[in-house]
């Protein structure tokens, strides 16, 4: 069966994989195509619509230890940011500023990776607006270079949005205007898979 | 689309999908079929390994707390007791006494089905012994009394169980000789869909 591993995956509604009426979103896509491939995969999927930085640092942690004990192989995967971006009034003010968002990541990663094998998957720029997506690439920098400081692995998602922006939107203007649905994220499951420090995790 | 909810599955490994190359689950299956026939649903899978009653008495309402936030229209489905049965020792000492399990289902079911909807699913009585099943079957028993009680509409899974015994058997003795794949997780998840106070939630 290959090694036996219990991963958290932490981040907010793509995480989650709202929207896909398969319900298994990237993560289950993603984790599934393992557990195919011969691996011992248990898989708690934590993101949660919505779900700012904030809210993934106050509680990622307690559910995580609900879910990893001390004797079991686990992992964690993180994805968040979005949500922070998102404005918060007329005025566009984000629901948190960017220097917040990169201090939550700093606190979340640097526990995370002292604790147990920790992977970030980059944010998404896949929304109709050019503007907002520039403010998540730019933020997807910010966060790039953070986890080059702490060492952890972090998945580019800036390059695999170019290429699927089509696919993306047309699903998502097909469903809520935002979420999409089996397409994408199995394109984006497919990505990851490929991503050398995710095989890692599956090579032993 | 159909009404909007967002529904909580707490238990245990069954609950979480373990062993399902699919990493669906009874749950991703039976929510995955309601979004396929029209429903817009977002499916938050808190089913964790080894948990007991007590386990999901302590940490229930703060994971529902995160995920469904009072302009939502949130459910909450409860399935555990199975790992209390569990052996804590080599005397057959349960890990939670019968006594303890139905104090945590009265807790845990009081504040939730006063909170929103609430459904259980029963026990399984499907491992390799038959005296095992029968300690099942009698939990179920007292399980369901308790739920009549509380009005809390429960799903009987002792018959369930009875049907797919030999399915679910040949599952778990492929796999790790207690959770079963694909065809059985999705036998439960047609089961429980075609149960009337699960669908009277997708009725509307």
């Amino acid at each position: 069966m290959g090694v036996a591993v219990r991963i958290c995956f932490f981040g907010d509604s793509f995480v989650n994989g709202t929207g896909d009426d398969g319900c298994l979103g990237w993560v289950g896509r993603l984790c599934s195509a393992e557990r195919l491939g011969g691996a011992d995969l248990t898989l708690y999927n934590l993101g949660i619509r919505r779900d700012t930085s904030e809210d993934v640092r106050r509680r990622w942690r307690a559910e995580a230890d609900a879910r990893l004990p001390d004797d079991c192989d686990g992992r964690l995967v993180f994805s968040f940011g979005l949500n922070d971006l998102a404005p918060a009034d007329e005025h566009g003010t984000p629901r948190i500023a960017p220097e917040a968002t990169l201090d939550n990541a700093y606190a979340i990663l640097t526990e995370a990776s002292a604790w147990l094998p920790t992977l970030v998957v980059g944010p998404l720029p896949v929304t109709s607006s050019a503007e907002r997506n520039d403010l998540v690439v730019r933020y997807s920098d910010r966060l790039k270079n953070l986890c080059a400081e702490r060492a952890v692995p972090f998945f580019d998602a800036v390059p695999f949005a170019a290429e699927f922006h089509g696919t993306w939107r047309s699903e998502a203007d097909a469903g809520d205007g935002i979420h999409p649905n089996a397409g994408s994220y199995d394109a984006l499951a497919n990505a990851v898979r490929r991503w050398g420090p995710w095989r890692s995790w599956f090579a032993g």
